[in-house]
C-alpha cells in the first residue's frame, strides 16, 4: 500500500451581487467570490490538493483563467477532472478535511448538504469529508476568504 | 491499519490584560486571546484537528461560545472530549504539528514546557508532538495570531 | 512500517533589490525576500515541515539568525541538515506538496527548474515533489510571500 499526501489553498474576494457557491452549492447571499470560475474556493481547494498529491499539474496550468471557456465555469468540472486522473493513477482518497476561513455566510447550517454533493461527485463516505468554518478574528482576509484542504490517498500494491 | 488526516486551524486576537494561555499552559504576557473560552488558539486547533480526522462535529459545534458554560472555559476540556471521541472510535495519534503564527511572546522558550503538558494530556510520546513558532514577517494578523495544525491518526483493523 | 507528518510555514516581506530565491533557484526579479539568510520561504517551509515531522528543533533554534554565520547563508545549508537528520533517524520521504501564495513572480513558469533542483537535493523522485502558486487574492499579506508546506514520511520497521 503507497500513500500520498496533499494540500490545497485558494483564495478569493467577495463580490456584491454575484452568486455564491461553496462545495458546487449554491448559497443564498448578498456576495459571491470574485473570479473566471464560478469562484468556489472549497473546490479550489479540494482540486488542488488531490491533484498536487497525485503529482499533475495544478489548477491555474490545467484551467487557464485566461481561457474564455473557463468563464463562470461550474468548479466542479475541475474537479471531476482532479478525480478521473486520480482514478487513472490508481489512487483512492482515504479522507479530507478543509478549512473555510471567512465571517460569513456561517459554515455550519450548510455543511451537511456541502458534505453530501462532495460525497457524491467523490463518491466516497460522507465520513471521510470534513468541512469546517472559522470567523476571521485576527487573521487578515480584507474583502475576502480562505479555504485549506489536506487529502490523505492511498493506492493498492 | 487504517489512517485519517486532520486540519486544525484557529486565530484569536489579543486582547490587554487578559492572562494568556497556550497549549494549556498560563504564559506570563501583557496580553492574552479575546474570545469566548480561555482562547488557548494552539488547543482550539489541536482538537479541531482532531475532531476533524475522525469525522465528527467541530469545535465550534460542540461548544457553541453562545453558551454561557463556555465562558472562559479552560480549553482543555474541549482537548479532552476530542480525545475521548478519538478513543471510542478506535483510533490513536501518529504525530501531530503545529505552527503559531505570532511575533511575541516567543514560542521557543516555553515549547518544552506546553509539550509535556500536551504529552500528558493525549497520553502520547513526546516525540510525537512538535510545536513551532514563526514571527509573522509580512504575513498579515493585525492584532493577533494564527495556528495551524496537522494530524495523523491510524486505527488498528 | 511507520509514518510522519510535517507542516511548514514561512513568511518573507519582499524587499527591492535583494536577490530572489525560490527552492534554491535565483529568479531574475526587481525584490528578493528579507531575512538574515537568502530568504528563500519555499526551503525554510520545507526544512520545517520535515524537521517537525521527525521530532527535531525547527530552524530558528537550530539556525539563529542572530548567528553573523547564518547571515546571506544559502538556506540549501539548513534543507541537507535537516535531511541528514531525517536519514540519521531511518525516515524517508514519501511526497511533500508546498504552495506558495504570491502575486509575483508567477510560480508555474518556474516550477519545473525548482522541482529539478529539490530532486537533487532531497534525493527523491521528481513526482514525489508538488510545489503550485496562487495569487493573493483577498489573502492579504501586505508586501510579502507565505509559504505552506505538507511531508508525508515513513520508516521502515
Ligand atoms: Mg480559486
Ligand atoms: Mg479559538
Ligand atoms: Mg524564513
Amino acid at each position: 500500500m503507497a500513500f500520498r499526501i496533499g494540500l490545497g489553498f485558494d483564495s478569493h474576494e467577495f463580490q456584491e451581487g454575484k452568486p455564491l457557491y461553496l462545495g458546487g452549492i449554491h448559497i443564498e447571499h448578498h456576495a459571491g467570490f470574485k473570479g473566471h470560475s464560478d469562484g468556489d474556493l472549497l473546490l479550489h481547494a479540494i482540486t488542488d490538493a488531490l491533484l498536487s498529491a497525485i503529482g499533475e499539474p495544478d489548477m491555474g496550468e490545467l484551467f487557464p483563467d485566461q481561457e474564455a471557456r473557463w468563464k463562470d465555469a461550474p468548479s466542479e468540472i475541475f474537479l471531476r477532472e482532479a478525480l478521473r486522473r486520480m482514478k487513472e493513477k490508481g489512487y483512492r482518497i482515504i479522507n479530507l478535511d478543509c478549512v473555510l476561513v471567512m465571517d460569513s455566510p456561517k459554515i455550519s447550517p450548510i455543511k451537511d448538504v456541502i458534505i453530501e454533493n462532495l460525497s457524491n461527485i467523490m463518491q466516497i463516505s460522507k465520513s471521510a469529508i470534513s468541512i469546517k468554518g472559522k470567523r476571521r478574528e485576527g487573521f487578515c482576509l480584507e474583502r475576502g476568504a480562505v479555504c485549506y484542504c489536506v487529502v490523505l490517498l492511498s493506492h493498492e500494491g
